[in-house]
């Protein structure tokens, strides 16, 4: 399994706006654990992302204890692995050894890199909005595996999933919306 | 243009959880608005539906004033349309007009519903989180156009979107965690 490395956190965002699955790793002090979730936005260019989530996903407790999270992106070849992580509970199992996950050491949180997925997003969370499960993340660090145009997975709830098809360049019509140093794909 | 028709809703939160480009209807009392927008996300399957915008849409402000507004979802044909919805403001034209969008009547709230979309899900504003720009809405209505497995249009935010590729059904390993009425492909 290649290394994960640094990429410009201009363009973290690129790698969540389009919806894909994501797994989001922590650590609670003594153990790593890792969760499977669709129900992300980016919410800026910085960026912050949030989730949704609740009391019933062991990963939530570790992250409000250690206010950080790493948020990372798998490919369509993954699909397997992610569906287990979706629907075991951490407390069963240890996710990373029984699924044969690989990780990596992060540079600025305890939470590991997934060195699987595609790209990975060290983050600090910045609130927590009790009422709704929603925690609002801020990226720091962006890692990225060797293809940045990975087709990514994303799920439609109804347990099927569809992988990303044809590319469409529209660089001419968004020219001025378009983040400077963003440009991944 | 076909009509759209009632759908269940309880497969509506299936048609925003792979994370498609959206477009947002509402109506300020005087005038129809539509605005773009990637920056959704599933919280339940009721569904709430949270979107992240700010006052530099004007669609923002009508929202607040009504507190109803309808998500619909545009399929890849669309895509031309759903850039210049995303890139021109709704104070210098009348976006419905002016892009050829056809509307119809919703049935419980004033905003319209856009017939050009693959389904359209109406909505009341249940909660609005003013210092990060999140609008949690409660959707109420769904309808469906005549072809519930079309291709839906995802962003990069870079400039580049994809079309939606390869369906992959995962319904055996996921079947518990699956909700009852929720399928759609």
């Amino acid at each position: 399994m290649s290394k994960l490395t640094k990429a410009s956190l201009k363009r973290a965002f690129t790698w969540f706006e389009s919806g894909p699955v994501i797994l989001v790793a922590s650590n609670d002090g003594s153990m790593d654990n890792v969760m499977t979730i669709s129900w992300h936005m980016v919410m800026d260019f910085s960026p912050h992302i949030a989730i949704t989530t609740g009391s019933w996903n062991e990963s939530y407790e570790s992250i409000l204890k250690t206010n950080e999270a790493v948020l990372c992106v798998p490919d369509t070849s993954m699909i397997d692995t992610v569906i287990k992580i979706g629907t075991v509970h951490g407390s069963e199992v240890n996710k990373f050894d029984d699924f044969g996950l690989n990780k990596q050491k992060a540079s600025k949180v305890k939470s590991p890199l997934i060195t699987d997925c595609s790209a990975c997003l060290e983050c600090k969370l910045e609130e927590h909005i009790e009422a709704y499960g929603i925690l609002i993340f801020k990226g720091i660090q962006l890692w990225e595996g060797n293809n940045p145009k990975s087709k990514l997975l994303h799920a439609n709830g109804d347990g099927t999933f569809f992988e990303e098809g044809k590319l469409l360049y529209k660089r001419e019509m968004m020219r001025q919306w378009i983040p400077e140093g963003s440009e991944r794909l």
